[in-house]
């Protein structure tokens, strides 16, 4: 077991050369970074914490839990249709982090960094007698008024969801050696979708102008939708059969119908589900399609609160107890 | 002992009432929050994170661990010149986080925004096995290149610092039990300083344009001082006999002459250490005299590396071993 260097040498070794591109970091060598907004731009800004053992597990490879934690991060800018452009890191460890540890994980960074044309800006080290817990504040752009909030749904908009959903909640429990049952190849990814989600930035930006709110798939379909509900003070109809499904996901429902709870309400996703008004339904389908993202119509609002989930004949669903009930 | 509501139970009663003033947060309940620079401005942006039983004591008050991890942030940015605006809090917490204790700390908050004129803009909370873990990422203004940074600081420039040096040490020796010989009301004055650091966000920014140089006193005065003369290439010296004391460290120093050691080195007492130019220095002290903060002129820079401490003849002084030695 390599010998851990002290804060100042991690930090020349490992994290300044991930800052050397972006002038503003001061090499981490200063108290603080300077960002430059371009005119007519506003900043978007979001944090989010993982914690080993809660968020990640503690063997998952350090290469993923750096890109974890960035792209949740990410996904939540996209979400406002904002371009990603500075992260600052906290990095808070324990003793037993190992030098080679972080070595991958500062690899994941730069892959990712080069992945959606990001820098390192700034950051703090610490220690801590409890499981590592790693913080991103991350920085994007956008043309000011330009962001998509979730408070922006209407009557009549149909809901879209990008991608495929259930496969991050699936491969933790594969990851828990749940489902044994399942095809290797179909649990492997899984797993990888749970490990290195992949944020929408492109799409979020190529909504601007078009979604009228959007929120990413972080808690649940069912939980992030209704977060777009509240503040949109609409309601939500989801036809269940519509939601977009990965092959794995389908061997894993067959194998066990009952899953298809866990598709609509886990969360780590990190797919965007989106409003946008009926008439634009093609223009919505044809940029994702663009972009060579899959886009899915699910739903549509309607008056009053929270989300209905329907069968395919139309009629409620209720997640309440085990499993699915009609009402 | 009160359960703990659940997350957005916990946001909407603590901690949406703090973002209230500041519109771009949407009320903390969307992704990201929005920031606008003013024109001619840029944004100064840095994070730290406190860990309980690392950087504060579990037993702290709540209140004065809030304003402590604000202010630590809050002294990154006045060391850059910037006026502070906006932070993000990210709170990671042990299942054992009580309701009461979190009602404190957000009130500790709300007082130092206040005090500082900032405004909550958005943040995260998770769960963790290990101990209480508070990062905050602090955001700020100043004038398009404009900052006060490390690596300005010429030879012949002088050396000041503000207020007083070594309490927030000494109060943490006070509070492990270490200082049982000095009065009481030092003791008082020392934890004070310990618990919450006095920011010097008003001379950072009066030192625009005139500082060549600028670092908080976060790892001590040798080590940050020492941060400039590396980012800056020079070496300074400094007169020991010059740092400036408050009362309850004079008494301390009294009855254990060898705690200067602790003055020089020990850190958290978020003061700024910063040169500028000697035809500068009635400049310097009348401006921080304007605003009511203590400015002390306490040596030089001159040529070559490192940070020498000289005793009243001049000579020398050396911090190894366990105490002041002569070369």
């Amino acid at each position: 077991m390599a010998k851990r260097p002290g804060e100042f040498e991690l930090i020349a070794e490992l994290f300044a050369p991930l800052a050397a591109g972006y002038p503003g970091a001061l090499d981490l060598k200063d108290d603080a970074a300077i960002v430059e907004t371009p005119p007519g731009q506003c900043l978007v800004v979001t944090t989010d914490t993982i914690v080993a053992g809660v968020h990640f597990l503690p063997d998952d490879p350090a290469e993923s839990v750096a890109r974890k934690l960035l792209r949740v991060n990410l996904s939540d800018l996209a979400a406002k249709g904002a371009r990603p452009t500075l992260y600052l890191l906290s990095l808070t460890m324990p003793e037993s982090t190992e030098i080679g540890w972080l070595r991958d994980f500062a690899f994941g960074l730069a892959l990712d960094q080069r992945e959606f044309d990001i820098a390192l800006a700034g950051g703090d080290t610490t220690s801590t007698p409890g499981p590592l817990t790693l913080t991103v504040t991350a920085l994007g752009e956008i043309g000011h008024g330009k962001e998509i909030r979730r408070s922006g749904a209407r009557t009549g908009d149909r809901v879209f969801v990008s991608g495929t959903l259930g496969e991050a909640a699936l491969g933790l429990k594969s990851l828990r050696g749940e489902l044994a049952n399942l095809a290797p190849e179909h649990r492997t990814a899984l797993v990888a979708r749970y490990r290195v989600p992949q944020p929408r930035v492109s799409l979020g930006q190529s909504l601007v102008g078009l979604a009228t709110a959007c929120c990413d798939v972080s808690d649940g379909l069912v939980a992030d939708l209704g977060h777009i509900c509240e503040t949109s003070r609409v309601a939500a109809e989801i036809a269940v059969d519509r939601i977009p499904l990965s092959p794995a996901t389908r061997a894993a429902l067959a194998i066990d119908p009952d899953l298809i709870k866990l598709v609509a309400t886990g969360g780590d996703d990190y797919e965007l589900v989106f409003t946008a008004p009926a008439s634009q339904a093609g223009e919505v389908v044809g940029r994702a399609r663009d972009l060579g993202v899959a886009v899915a119509e699910i739903g549509q609002c309607v008056p009053g609160a929270g989300v209905a989930l329907l069968d395919p004949q139309g009629r409620p669903l209720t997640l309440s107890g085990a499993g699915w009930r009609h009402f």
